[in-house]
């Protein structure tokens, strides 16, 4: 199986690293395959650089030439996944739900530790509109960019949050908030002592689930392929 | 004062048809621009077409040179408002949101009636988005495209959505759920018999509104101005 | 146009003050017209007080003998509203509700900053019955009755409770939400950075902007018409 | 125990009868007063009378000479509960309050049956002020107003409309919606086959359990006494 | 009239004190008779034991042999209402839901005040299921067990939670949120300021109350008598 | 990976059948090992037999010996995940919650097609624990008993439920309501033309992904590990 990992910004060492943190959980026979959008953002924290992401990101898979048979979309709060859904038939799993769905099977409640205070809003509109948001204890900001995540690390900004939404606000599982907290899951988890979701890899192992269980995206209502005719040329060149 | 109408679709007659239904409305002093993008579809009908128009909106909105009080963003139920409020100061009216606000003044409940079925879900995440979903009775489509109702008109199906949502879902007040239903408001109230919401109008109003109370778009939170020094150059060209 | 701006308790200074601050911001052609019920309370801060208040300004109301196109109703968290829709045809704007539409085109969370602790749960109550308080980030009380503020403002503790909604509970806009605070809001939002709403300006340009796009309060409904004839005379006298 | 019974109209052969029902139930050592306001309706059937209701209620009690134990308002759907908690210390149970609380302890959902369709949203929204409102399958309306019910009955529209609850909405349990609708409940019950709450004898029986049980209204937060110094001279004469 | 007080654990002087303080509230004509299960836990602190205990309450009362007009389900905030309304048609109060809807007459807000942190959450589920939960201010834990409480008794623990949650919560009334602080409501009540409800007797007074009103538990929908045919044979022996 | 799969009712038979599916999706290093409760019901239809079925269930798992790395919990809308998540470090997936989180990836709305009209309050108070309701836009009933789809089976039931789920409720994804049903999601969904989900294979594949993620329950707050030394010696026997 071919599972297409498209990155929503616009850094290619971001996309690598997910593709490594993905690759290293799903199955043996399944093939993370990296994609990077030419255009957008280095890093998305804004709602502007979310939807200039958007449309990097359908540009991308839709001039994809190789076969898949399903997208992970690796951005965490992002907007998206709605239009994907509609282009494609394969499934269409978005990190953000995918781990809270997959922090729901491990505690009654939960708490996302993201990146800036003004993601924040933006993470919680993403659970509200798909109909998450009802076991979140909080969504926690540790004050840095997507990118500065990236490039320094910041582990010890990551395990104080988590901590405060475990003892502070009853949280029984937390949520890594950012593609680019990939790999602190284990560490935050042994020091904070509760299980902690990391969203590349729970956004890959559900992509594979969805497809070892037949199941594609419902093409009625909402997710009804659009009709394109009157589009302007799209995507461009 | 000048407030700059935006559409969201590529179609500049439909563009002139609401900035003459704006101008009806607004007082003398006040001119209604509009600004028409050259990017995106002709119709808006879908979310891979609203995310487009997104961009394409804030590319065309960015490049304005022009000085502008206010901005109304002539979509019923598109994405983008968020985005416009982190690049702008000045206020940002979202023409759905505008006519639910005020359909709320003039009753207990209110129904939308809009273009195809795939479009009540959009509305329906716009209001929940807004918080304004409580005293929606429903939404109801008329079944033809955006495109279509420019062209050919439909009243006779709008009238018979919106004498439904009256008897049969309890709606006191009827808003009509797309900006090419412009001008039907008044025949449509005279025949169902409850106040009937034109979004371009209620948009153009509200905007004005907000300008002569010397507020504008909040710019703590969410609607902080984004970072955009690792965007690639944006807009293009 | 002519707009009765109805005060709901029995000061006539308090009245005047709420004309002097809505005529200011309306258009020229439009006149605020003054009402102050004769029975009820000096200040109202209570539900007793609300209730009485509530029949004052019905009272008042009916005996008015002049055309108006629109009625503002200047009490914020008060009853009322839902009759004075019954009695009439014209708009009736509730300045709470106004000030909290005109808040949520502004931003994606506000506060309100009211007058004693008491009434913090009428105001929720309030934006509860009208459907708007999901956006609510807090009600907070500054510990002075409606009275005190009219008297002796209260600058210092209206900027603190307002401070303190912005950095603690996530405001990104301000309600002022008493009458008797008319006029703070330049002064407070420029103190806090956050757009402020003065919720007699709001009303008073709400209710205008309903009367200009031609619209009426629905009579259908929860809105139709009483049929009195079985009510002891009314008004008395 | 002495429990003071309050109609919420005027009408003098309603108060009695409702007395009557009461009286039916509660403990032989408790006696029933009834007390009918001289100021109002002669039946409740809309926001107006409504409130011209809470204010002859209050004014009825707090002239009201001799000693009482907990008071019943005897409204389905209308205001002044919250007034007359802020005036007294026993407590004051609303029929309307009261009927779903006891509806709650005998099934998963319940329907009301009320008198007009006007009278539907009234219903609706002092469940929501309630925080009641959540195992509500629908509220009915017969179609008849308060008098009308009191004058000619109407068994088999209650029948009818408490058959529709039950068969269409899921109504495992139907609460009569009206003090007017009183002593149908056995009737009702039988032919339908679910349990039927009489909200005068849910009321009066509510009363009296919580003066059994020592307790009183609180007397802190929303419900603590106003200030009635800065009010005019109240109730009048 | 005779109403059966059936614990939740094991622990015959835990039912012997709750029949006293039930008692002592109930009219003279009726006998409160205590039923202790046979299996579970001598006291019940989770999930496991809540399910344990909701069997062992099943089994106790289909051996009960002697007649009965209503059950008390003695445990705040365990599994077996629901199965108890499938097996009889006499009334069942769950304490916890009676307790609240006790609370929610006498204010506007409630705290329940329970007795480890994990049983938090336990509360807060069975208020949910119930439709109950909208008027909550806090559920706060003192820290003890059920037994613990039981033995020792911990006063100034639960006049703490108490007053933390009418001070920094806005609860307007407290309950108390286990069948083992039965009696201290009149202390917790005088020192904190506000009415304390105590479940047990709640629970027997609104038991009582239905019985009185003549009110059955329905036998419709999730209520309905289930088909036992298909059961091991049951209660065992 | 060894994934026990435990069934609710006592029919081994359907425990077998349930196995047969559930190794069908998963991968082939993973064994699924069926395990039928000893005490219980042949079905469970109702929530005296749901709660048998949690002990049962509870009985059973503790009394098995052999290693494990997760459960599947194979009730629809059945008691006890939250006692087995206290007993067990390894995740606990209950077939219900998988199915559902399954939808939830694959469309924007899903319904439930269930066995008995009194199954619906089940699934739909199963939903409301776990906080996954609000994209639920039904729970519709084929009308037979769990042991009537196991024996007779009913294809024809089961899609007229799911084709009127999808035309009349807006469903863009449907969910079979009970393990009973596995096997007809191929055949309803190329009827129905959405996708639909089977939920022993969503809970077995599920599992496998929490396992595979290596990821266990939390063990803090609701799921913390129960004190059971005051059990009565458990299981018995």
């Amino acid at each position: 199986m071919r599972i297409l990992l498209v990155n929503v910004n616009t850094t290619v060492a971001a996309t690598d690293a997910m593709v490594v943190a993905a690759q290293a959980v799903v199955d043996k026979g399944t093939q993370m395959e990296g994609l990077t959008p030419t255009r957008g953002s280095a890093g998305v924290d804004s709602n502007v650089q979310s939807l200039l992401a958007a449309v990097g990101v359908m540009d991308a898979v839709v001039r994809y030439r190789e076969p898949f048979d399903a997208v992970v979309l690796g951005g965490f709060g992002e907007h998206g996944r709605e239009g994907l859904q509609e282009l494609l038939d394969v499934p269409v799993v978005d990190i953000a739900e995918a781990a809270v769905h997959t922090a729901m099977l491990l505690g009654r409640t939960f708490s996302v530790v993201t990146t800036l205070p003004r993601s924040v809003a933006q993470v919680q509109d993403r659970l509200l509109l798909a109909g998450l948001h009802l076991r979140c204890a909080s969504v926690r900001a540790v004050g840095r960019t997507t990118r500065e995540l990236d490039e320094h690390g910041s582990t010890a900004a990551v395990v104080d949050a988590a901590r405060a939404a475990v003892e502070q606000d009853g949280a029984e599982v937390v949520v890594l908030g950012c593609g680019g907290l990939a790999g602190l899951d284990g560490l935050v988890s042994r020091t904070v002592g509760v299980p902690v979701v990391d969203p590349i890899a729970a956004g890959a192992v559900l992509a594979e689930s969805l497809v070892r269980l037949g199941l594609r995206t419902s093409n009625v209502g909402s997710c009804a392929p659009p009709d394109l005719s009157q589009t302007l040329p799209w995507p461009p060149g």
